[in-house]
């Protein structure tokens, strides 16, 4: 039997991530005594004003570009929002190349889009989560605005090779004005929302590759929420979205968001010291934690190309149960996981990415994400693996899936919430057992 | 001679204020322990969308609304540009009715609109900073979609009487909607950037207003920079503009940024505590400043209808000298204030508040705005009062203007800039003596 935990054990990080102390260290004096407003003429302003130019620096660090291609936004939604309406404004051109498995941001932008005139592409993917380049390269049309496709999955962690990409789209655009010098600035453009990558992949080649737009957002490395990052390739022509005062040279009005954007950049800091060593370790815990429950339970799978994810990221598909099922329990064991994004939350329709997996909507109702990162111990795995092979036996146990295969099974979840409900206490039981 | 001053003596509220220290301690947890996404199925994350549920009925109190009717965004910036944008969306018509006086965010919004195909109508306003209540009757059309008017302007402090635009627009809504049915939903609506009123202005009759949009910003009200509130009445449809997930029940995507929507919350909470005897007291500070400043010296012209103006402000010509000069030598001695907004801070055109007012350039280029708040303290105008006579009277001697009316000034930046470098030993002197 397991003592009561008092602390959770946090699987849940590519939702969000807890705040590193050194960040929330480096935000404390400007939310107390250094308040100025750094666009002011004043000392006091100007004081404030350096931290933020210093914080710039620290971003481009991750990116290997320069501070001006920084521009700072609300959240990573309003990064890839902006760079979408940017290139449709100075291109004058209608028509956006994307795949199935973007985050909501730029699925339900595109989808708004797509009701008021524009045109949109939505690239598939293999069941293992992967894109086809040739597909890229055949959805480019004369009038493509902008392609925009994710760096790295956030359900699945699938890393898609978005500078090979970004490189057919350049070469597209140089195809274009060549053969009529009119069409300079008019693109294709490429833009990756890359929210789920910095302190995880390498970012440090962006400036030297052929992306245009990049999205960031910090409180998935370790800053807070509500502050994101648009890089802009310099000479790159940018409309502002939120269009107000001269900050961020124009790119951007609202008074700058002090604290957090000097949160962000030593969380930046942090994420490239911790790339190399650190990235391992992590990646050893989540391949332990896959692996062990390979061998512990039948009917499991691991979504997304195993070779091609981020370190980590693990979707699994635990057959014959529900994932709300499975979320509820370990909740109640002081685990956080997740099924889907926590930005689609409360849909009962399965996963849009799993789906465009070509995964059945029963399987796809049985994948719970893990997700870790630099705070995640061995000890965080042990429990883990301790809890879920018993939690998902008896689940299955009292499934009505379990005789049959789960393409048959004809959801209802109404009755799945009251088997829930009443399962729930023999679930704890035999976990304590 | 003064003892060199530690500490600054903060009189620019109006460009951005201190982070309350309750406010402060508010978002603590949020930044360390209370890491969870809102969206989060777990406990962990539903704990935190408890404290987001309370900070909103915190805000829609300052407000006298309902907790549903509050959306939180990322500024007062982005405030705007949703409410302008959605209502340009959601009613198809392409007219705006605004102020020449309005903040940045508007009118660069608005511009950027004129140039892509919307009509615009900036009414001006009298010497006084006042607006005519005809003036905007006669602006609205047919397929005006919006009236868009500050509650109180950020330089001068003038109020607008918003409740009864608000009326005047809604009868024309009322009207068009009486000719033909089908205009239902087609607008006019009202919106209001309120940025400047909270904790100064009592807000708790906007729900029995007709106002159907309203714009807040945090750090205007001793919260964090990078948190603003988009208030909509309720039944009046709006567009999301930052696009994403479901967050603000569909109506702003984005992770929300939760410690600085709790400290905001905070911050409402203080705001209402503090609008009664600490504004009266804040409006007696206001009025000894201007008052002694008016007995010491001439030609000082107390700018925008004195008894229409927000308690904390104050905009102050100073003939014959330029408020660059003035700002620097206060910053010199430890004193934060400022020449027209700060978030056009840099620009060497005159403040478009002031000309609109039909002030010179000249005289438009000698205003300083000074503007209070909750932790002024009566040594701070002790001491702001004993620094600003002679350092004007000074400046006045050694300057090139005096001998002419400022009207007749022909503006010579560069020479301006050396005699300011060139004087500003002899000013300190002159305080110091």
């Amino acid at each position: 039997m397991h003592a009561p935990r008092k602390e959770i054990v946090y699987l849940d990080n590519n939702a969000t991530t807890r705040v590193a102390p050194e960040v929330f260290e480096a935000m404390v004096p400007f939310l107390t005594e250094y308040y100025g407003n750094p666009s002011s003429a004043y000392s006091f302003g100007k004081r404030v004003e350096g931290h933020l130019i210093e914080a710039r620096k620290q971003v481009a660090g991750l990116l290997g570009c320069t501070a001006k291609e920084i521009i700072f936004t609300s959240c990573g939604t309003e990064s890839d929002n902006a760079a979408i309406w940017s290139a449709l404004q100075t291109t004058g051109k209608k028509h956006i190349v994307t795949t199935q498995v973007e985050h909501s941001a730029l699925m339900n932008q595109t989808d708004w889009l797509e009701k008021n005139g524009y045109g949109v592409t939505r690239l598939p993917v293999a069941a293992d989560g992967t894109l086809s380049l040739a597909d890229v390269e055949n959805a480019i049309r004369d009038d493509t605005a902008i392609v925009s496709i994710m760096w790295a999955n956030n359900e699945t962690g699938v890393i898609f090779p978005v500078e090979e990409i970004a490189t057919i789209v350049k070469n597209k655009r140089l195809k274009l004005e060549k053969a009529d010098p009119a069409n300079k600035g008019k693109g294709p453009f490429f833009h990756t929302d890359a929210v789920q990558t910095p302190g995880k992949i390498d970012l440090r080649n962006v400036e030297k590759s052929d992306i245009d737009f990049l999205s960031m957002s910090g409180h998935k490395l370790h800053a807070p929420k509500g502050v994101g990052v648009l890089y802009v390739k310099k000479r790159t022509k940018i409309v502002p979205y939120v269009i107000g005062g001269g900050q961020e040279r124009g790119k951007r009005g609202g008074t700058e968001n002090v604290a957090s954007i000097v949160g962000l950049g030593r969380a930046a800091e942090l994420a490239l010291a911790n790339m190399g060593d650190e990235q391992n370790r992590i990646r050893a815990l989540r391949d332990r934690f896959e692996n062990t429950l390979l061998e512990r339970l039948p009917n499991l799978y691991i979504n997304g190309k195993r070779d091609q994810r981020l370190p980590n990221t693990s979707n699994i598909a635990f057959d014959f149960v529900e994932a709300e099922a499975v979320l509820m329990r370990l909740d109640a064991v002081g685990i956080c996981a997740s099924s889907g994004s926590a930005c689609t939350t409360g849909s009962l329709d399965p996963s849009h990415v799993l789906s465009a997996m070509g995964m059945t909507p029963a399987r796809a109702r049985s994948c719970v994400r893990f997700s870790f990162s630099h705070y995640n111990t061995d000890a965080d795995i042990d429990y883990a693996l301790q809890v879920i092979p018993p939690m998902i036996e008896q689940l299955r146990a009292m499934s009505p899936l379990n005789a049959d295969h789960p393409d048959n099974f004809n959801y209802d979840v109404e009755a799945a919430r009251e088997r829930e409900e009443k399962g729930m206490a023999e679930t704890m039981a035999a976990i304590n057992e």
